[in-house]
């Protein structure tokens, strides 16, 4: 039997009623979405796995806190997990961590792992040494190593890198790519996980490689949903019980909030979750499967919408017009397109000009100045051909 | 000049557009709301401040991650502080921290404590004594202290406890009460940091003793908005950099986002937070304070809910057909009202009924059964009516 809202009384104890019945109907999608007798975040997870081509042997998780969070997890879940597999040693060592540092993001991730390897006893070793295995600040991010400037360690906790760096327009080739700029799985050793940030690449074409991760995770409000939940794709052998992990002694105290594995057992559901950002981000993963062809279909469409607007670009640098932040071409980011305008006053005039055009958002990140484009999955062919003519208009009436 | 959304080509970073106008407005709200130049987080501190009267020496956050993260990070940063505080001891020794535990949250808050409290030295002693100050769970949690079952350590680190313990309906008193089970905050020693949980009695009416808290938390799902954005009232002299507190050892390690003094700092903007639910919560702030006379309105209406509901459920335990799960009626929650049907089969009896005329969400948090009413600040006067005009028929149809 139907009721309508006036007829209904509400007591739930938690999600609450909200003003908006879109709100009410999230909230019990939680648990039971639509009669399937599937919740939201259940329900995601094929999806999820359809588009990604996610193996059986990982798990995903919907977390809080965005990428910065993660930068914690990644460390405190890692070497948990590197405890409890030498859970006998009687001289437990502090392993190594490596870091891929190519842009402001993976330096954040960096430092998290730094600070968060003090030791209380101020005789104590860190619990980590944190390590770089190659990073491109001396060329000031503006490209990635190549295979050669590596540096692994054999035993590793893990391996972390940062695909796609959102303020220096800097990412890895897409997957099938034999550039010399790709990430060089081949010489990360077997058994050493590795972990990458996805966060603003995320959805957007397929992950090269997605079974030789450990740990792949994303915030959503990029190509997704809106912000608020945090997409986290575990192998299976990696969630561990931290709680025990912590008693064996050499490790940081991880908050059970952080655990992977308390996550996983409670379907992502171990306290209040970010109902709205989940419910938005599923009904996303439904569009882009059934309207946009899934991940081939978005990453023809974001190949396109990137060879456009670089094209646009080096014809105007070509003119002295403009300059590409990264050189490299394999090197340059799918999503965020990064740029300098050339001459005195000329920025402003480029701005001026865009926003007259209806270009919205488009400067720079106040860390490094210069103009932004961002292509997520949202953003359509027709916005990205609009943009190029205006850059080619300002190109040529620079030139003239 | 106005655009169209269809003239408008957004190429945000992030927040990114979104399918839903609202969504898109949202996102800028957050960093300039309505063109008054302020964001949504700098435009609820106002309408918080107001609404709760929070004294001017404290900073109001808006952080990721429920009550389950603050239990957590009320250990690390207060730890952080005390270290701190004693930066000079050659000699530090770790504090004891004090929990008053009265239900399920304060006793899953005082188990994060213990869980935290793991020195990764085996032989060194834990970072903090995690003391219970006073619990009921010898009575099953059906009741509060009194003033006189208290243990307060002279030197804490923190005193702790829940304001309202929302799967077993109890709550302690409101403000001006001279009940003896009201909170004895003039047990605690003046410069021991009270941390309060609020996450389900939140702005449902004023907070006793406001100024005596170092600490107030609250989840935003119960009273104020949808899921995703908990409330963080902390006293400016507790915000610590806890890097610096870390160097000198004997504290746990804090992740980065647990800090409270950098989400201060960044005016809760440190990273992306979640745009929806913080929007939301303005939107109801607002609405609180022009629509149903601020925390006085608030607190009237809420009463005269709870007393309608225990007085109709006084009148049915009467006559044989339920039993409050509360017996004090001092300790009786205004938020979550629980009791049990007596009888064989009577609940079943009760629940179907129930649901046929419209209401729902009512039976108890699975851990503890029963029924269970839920009186948010959303659940209108009409509807605690109604409930009460069920339970009266289904006593009457038992006796008779």
């Amino acid at each position: 039997m139907p009721f309508t809202r006036e007829q209904v009384h509400n007591f739930a104890a938690g999600p609450s009623p909200l003003p908006t019945p879109v709100l009410e109907e999230a909230a019990k999608g939680l648990i039971n979405y639509d009669g399937t007798g599937m919740g939201v975040c259940e329900l995601s997870h094929p999806n999820l796995r359809t588009l990604l081509g996610v193996p059986d042997n990982y798990s995903i998780l919907f977390a809080q806190g965005g990428g910065t969070t993660q930068f914690a997890s990644v460390f405190l879940n890692l070497l948990a997990y590197r405890r409890l597999q030498h859970a006998g040693d009687v001289d437990y060592k502090p392993p190594k961590v490596d870091y891929v540092v190519t842009g402001s993001w993976s330096s954040k991730a960096y430092a998290e792992a730094q600070r968060l390897a003090t030791h209380p006893s101020p005789n104590a070793p860190p619990f980590a040494d944190v390590r770089l295995a190659a990073t491109t600040k001396p060329q000031k991010f503006t490209t990635l190593p190549k295979a050669e400037d590596y540096d692994f360690s054999p035993d590793a906790a893990y391996v972390y890198y940062c695909e796609n760096e959102t303020i220096n327009g800097i990412e890895f080739p897409p997957a099938g790519s034999d550039s010399p700029y790709a990430f060089p799985f081949d010489k990360v050793p077997k058994d050493v996980p590795i972990v990458a940030d996805y966060s603003s690449s995320f959805i957007s074409r397929a992950i090269p490689q997605i079974e030789r991760h450990g740990i792949i995770y994303a915030g959503a409000q990029k190509n997704l949903g809106p912000s608020g939940v945090t997409i986290v794709i575990v192998r299976n052998d990696l969630l561990v019980d931290t709680t025990e992990a912590m008693k064996l002694g050499g490790i940081p105290v991880v908050p059970i909030q952080s655990e992977y594995k308390i996550l996983a057992d409670n379907k992502s559901l171990y306290n209040t979750p970010p109902v709205f950002p989940i419910y938005v981000s599923a009904l996303v993963l439904k569009y882009l499967i059934a309207e946009r062809g899934g991940i081939e279909g978005l990453a023809k469409t974001n190949g396109e919408k990137a060879a456009l607007l670089y094209k646009t670009l080096d014809e105007a640098e070509a003119k002295g017009a403009v300059k590409c932040v990264v050189r490299e071409k394999d090197a340059r980011s799918w999503m965020n397109v990064t740029f300098e305008i050339i001459g005195d006053g000329k920025e402003k005039e480029f701005l001026d000009g865009a926003e007259k055009q209806g270009f919205r958002q488009i400067k720079g990140h106040r860390s490094v100045g210069g103009i932004r484009l961002s292509l997520y999955n949202a953003v359509s062919l027709e916005s990205v051909k609009a943009a190029c003519e205006y850059i080619s208009r300002f190109a040529a009436s620079c030139s003239s």
